[in-house]
């Protein structure tokens, strides 16, 4: 388990003062890329460039542009976007800290919203999830992610095929399509892990081990983690959804509260599963017992059975010379019959006792 | 288990611009029949109509209009309505999609309502969902049905008989009826559960068996699938009773108000079954525990009896020459005597334990 | 346990118009008596009426009169009542309906409030809830029980006396006289219940069976019935005492608040007893599990002593040729003072391991 | 365990109109003694009196006076003090009923407070509750005991010595210093019953017994009987502190709201020791099953190490003609070496299995 | 444990009139040591002072001035400071009195702010608290520690080399600096925790043992304390960002927001990490209860393949007389195929059985 997953990494930034710009996360060494794509209903333009400043003439033009920041880990190119675009340092430390909680702030004329994106590999176990930032303006929305990744690419390809509304709608539709991108992830994780539980389910049942109580425990942990990473969502897009920042207009308000029923959803999901995962764990723990209940039954029976039968036999192996029985002429072949009619009684016991 | 009951699926619809139309749920081949129905206090028109065109004709009268259609895989049918009666394209999208929340969207000239329509068979285990979706405008109702039902026909005979208020109101009280419908067979759906509940009582007190705690396991998952259901239904028809859209007319939020009613008892009825279970299962484990103890108590009994007497018998088996008791006259009986005292001490000891 | 107290049965319903009246609940024949007490404060007529028309010349009557209904399966009766009163359909239907959630409902010249009363009987488990509705208009009450019971008997005794405010009040008071008869009932069953869990807990330390067990489970259900009957009250009465309807005068809301109160006190009290009960069952399974550890302490004493030595023995019982010590002439006393030793060895181990 | 404590007794007046002086509680003999202190910062009078009537002129000076009241079953002088200084009959009946719930109400020109005063002996493990109720004016504070108790000494010795502000102070302030020194008992309670659970803890890690069981049992118990009464206190005490009423001065809100504090942190503390209490009972829980654990491993090694020895000694104690082992010169010590050779093979396995 | 740390000990101080200077906590003897730090953006003063009164003349500078103390067992001391800067008594006892709860209160022209400093040792089990007091003026802050630590030493080195904005801003970023470094030590305590339960769960799936449980056990009731102590700075901080006191200027609040996020990280963090306490609960629970499964087979095997094949040369060990196999040339190599046999059949069972 990686806890520290759970808790926001501070050790090396303890005295420093807000607003400094250090990395804080995974270790990254990747060049940063930087990729523009600038269109409106007509025109479009997609660029990979070199140097932050490439990014800098597109602030002032009216079509929408979307610049992709691909790592966070360089705090001199954070630090010139910061001072073109007007930002906030605090805003900028929390871009480059990648232990942010999922929260929105409005600061007028623009919005900085932190989310994760969530990934979840089908021979690994645990969700990996990493910091995904966006800064919402009027004309432009740059977002910042850890390491490149493709969750965007399907909504470059809508922009580039001009199909749906894309084309024709401003920053704020983008910033939509942008989230709604990563919350739809969040549902292919649910899938894969709801996969998993069908599949322990059916183990439970038929051969549950040490691993199942495993598998089960990593699940309610991995559960406890997406929990703890969209539960915040749910209140920022709803911040979105009710339309008090000029930026979001009203025609992208209604995709946003799209958005919003998913994220509920999406809760919902999770507390089911934690319900049933919860009452797996019980079914598991009951079925140990009967485990060893049925042990128990089986040494029972044959102590049981076996131990009275064995003292007979023991009696007649002591040596005192006045013994009569010892010289009767029927005397073993009547034991015989006393063995088995003890034997035959204890069994006819057990049945009724259900225990046969 | 179906755990794709508690989880919406997305897969096949990722990258897919917002408003796309595409079927998400059991795969369906049942071709589309849609229903008209349209009235007032004086007149009752049905029919079924081969193409969706010819419903568009009844948006105009100011009679009201209950358009039915059964199956919802079909995008064409769905988007010319959508045209028509000047639909949003994410409703058209939800309607499409099976795995909604239940939800209420107001548009102003119309409500979108999409509710979970909810059936288990005596023979099976799992409540199915159907989705089902309502248009409410000012003069018409369209329903959007998965597959053809009965649920609506109690409906249908009251509008065709002319009994009770219905033909005498508008679109708003048709939306009632039809909701209403909805939420009787969630009752249905709990007497039939607390059927089982109670059998399954019986069953724990008298023999319970590994199939008990499957089914108290059973049961609780269909507890925690049935509050999912049913939980936003009660926001939904609060949003309705409060009469905030101006379709729904004063007279019928009285009606709305006594179905809310029911759902708030439903839910009541859903937390009672879920504490009922949560008990049952603490009673399952607390058996299995007497019961291991019942089965050590036999052990010991028997050993605590015999391994004693066995281990005198041992003594006069061995093959010393010099044992005096061996050639005493009274040996044999004495040894009897002492056997059948300890036997019965131990009985005592028992008795007074109250193991026996 | 009869699980139907726990939802509203729907089955003979579904499909009829909204508001039909039909009687759901527990079949009764018994006719239906219809009582009258019209007074103020000098003057008394009490009345027991064959026909419910009889009733009707005290609706105009400027005196405060009570009618008062045993019996709710007689439709007719209801539907007189419901036309002359002016009641809204649904309410009528809600009246014959025994399995209402506590409610009140505001139309402005009148309240429609549904209560249960509760009663438990001293040698039955189970608490029974009937069903109680009262009309509250300016001039009168009407008040609607499924059988004739003794609960309304103190406030008829003060009526008829003259004793307190009640004859100086309005319609109002009397609706709170009502109510509070029915709240205090609570009180009594929450009293028995009560002294149930102290015998039981006695029972617990001293001798707990399997009966312990159930009991425990029973009143653990009485109390999720019990929250489920009583937590809607405290709503109906907040609504009272808020004293929004202009049919409580403010003199009157005083005491509403007093029955709040008392409505708080029990839901306290119904919190308390879950959680003692949830306590007591963790006691049970706890004196389980040493109940089993006692017997198992037993076995291995009784065990861990006499095997060692049944093996000592079991060795001078074989009949090698060449066995030096079986010719030895102090090899038996010798034999008795090991045998002896270990025993004491055992006894003395077991002794510090806090067994015996 | 005194389970009436949990539950309001209304048994004995049932029936009777609201507004009934009758005294609810435990039965009390003493005679109800009156004393009083009337005090402005430059005077101080302080009386024992007789008589309820000798109270009645200090109604009317422009000083404060507090009169305290010890006893509450006598209806007589509850009742003229009520005629006196014009209380609200349901007030008088629930000063005279000690199982109320705390609470305020406020009727303008004087508030009535209730509050529970909790006790704990050292060699008792109950808490006793005895109810203290407040009459507060402009001029005057009466207060209402059970019993006399030392609880306001402190609050007397201050106003005595004129230390503090509270010769200088009105009534509100008085009410203040009467409601600290009952929260400060909670205090007391709290540092008591966490000494105890201090105490078990070092038990439960040494040495758990049943009666450690019965001890965490009883805290829990005494936790939600503490929870119950203080609960509602925070209630009271965040209206006074709110300033709603005329009656509490701002200077004097300043100080209810340090109460305020204090009584959140009680509430703070009970819901720790509630949780710490959970984690007890699941240590003394997996302690029992270690112990069983232990228990079965000794049987366990005792019975395989011999059980497979015993069989050998057993075979050659058969009286078989033909057993040629029998007649050979190095049977028996070859026979001791496969018998100590069995024993340190099965020694070494448990050593590996960690069980030794 | 330290039960002291959970509840708020007042027995020394009942009875004292409110606004009492006594310093409740652990007992201090260090003597109080006073430094300031007077700056503004050109210019720093730092001075360690004598006496208190050679703080009082930075009042009235308009450079902000941090007067931070170390230790509150000096009642001389406060009560001076008190009145020099106008503090509310019962402020100057909350200072004192080291069981408060983090709260903030807003006198107007000051703000007090109660926090703890936790602490945790590596080699010690338990987090310590030191109570923070903070009164934040126009023009300066007062610290008031309970014994000289490390916490500001950050914040001083902000002062001195100017870096950042401290110096350009006022006392309310000051105040917002100091708060700050005690919120991130709580991030360091939550690592150090954090790594001990991954240490811990290790431990937890290789070797449980009685001391796994106390740890968890003890981490259970750190972050019992953990969310009793943080918990309320989180309503402190809230208070702070929404700016509603004039002394925070606008500036400050962005920063005080940063905090408040951090605040309910922690929380986040908390309560993720309580659950994945009580998961770890019950795997061990559940692996002792695998582990009394596995001794209870192999007792099982080796009794269910021992006692018959013993019973069985018990019986050949009898002294009858007439027991012809006795005399037959084969019976005991037959016998020695029979025991093998015998036990040949147990051991596949026990494979089908699963337990080999």
């Amino acid at each position: 388990m990686t806890i520290s997953r759970f808790t926001k990494r501070v050790s090396n930034k303890i005295g420093l003062p807000p607003g400094s710009l250090v990395h804080v996360g995974k270790e990254r060494t990747e060049s940063v890329t930087i990729s523009i794509i600038d269109y409106d209903e007509n025109q479009l333009h997609e660029e990979v460039v070199a140097t932050v400043e490439e990014c800098f003439p597109f602030k002032e033009t009216s079509t929408v542009t979307w610049i992709n920041i691909n790592g966070i880990h360089n705090s001199e190119i954070i630090d010139k976007i910061g001072k073109k675009f007007d930002l906030h340092p605090l805003i900028l430390e929390d871009i480059m800290n990648t232990g942010q909680r999922p929260k929105l702030e409005d600061f007028g004329h623009y919005l900085y919203i932190v989310l994760k994106m969530l990934q979840i590999d089908d021979n690994e176990d645990e969700i990996k999830a990493e910091q995904v930032s966006f800064i919402v303006g009027e004309n432009f929305v740059i977002s910042f992610q850890e390491v490149e990744g493709d969750v965007f690419d399907h909504v470059r390809g809508r922009i580039r095929s001009g199909k749906g509304r894309i084309r024709k709608m401003r920053s704020d539709y983008l910033a939509y399509a942008l989230i709604d991108a990563i919350v739809d992830r969040y549902f292919v994780i649910l899938e894969k892990l709801g996969d998993r539980i069908e599949l322990m389910e059916d183990d439970l049942l038929e051969n549950p081990t040490t691993d199942t109580l495993q598998d089960i425990h990593g699940l309610k942990r991995e559960m406890i983690f997406l929990r703890k990473s969209i539960w915040p969502v749910r209140e920022v897009i709803s911040l979105l959804e009710r339309g008090e920042s000029s930026l979001i207009h009203e025609t992208t308000t209604m995709y946003m509260k799209d958005i919003y029923d998913h994220t509920i959803q999406i809760m919902d999901s999770i507390e089911s599963f934690r319900d049933m995962l919860s009452g797996m764990l019980d079914i598991y723990l009951s079925t140990i017992s009967n485990k060893m209940n049925e042990v128990m039954k089986v040494l029972t029976i044959i102590a049981t059975i076996f131990i009275p039968i064995t003292f007979i036999a023991g009696i007649y192996g002591m040596n005192f010379e006045y013994m009569p029985e010892l010289g009767w002429r029927w005397s073993y072949p009547m034991l015989w019959i006393v063995i088995i009619s003890v034997t035959l009684t204890m069994i006819f016991y057990f049945k009724r006792k259900n225990w046969l």
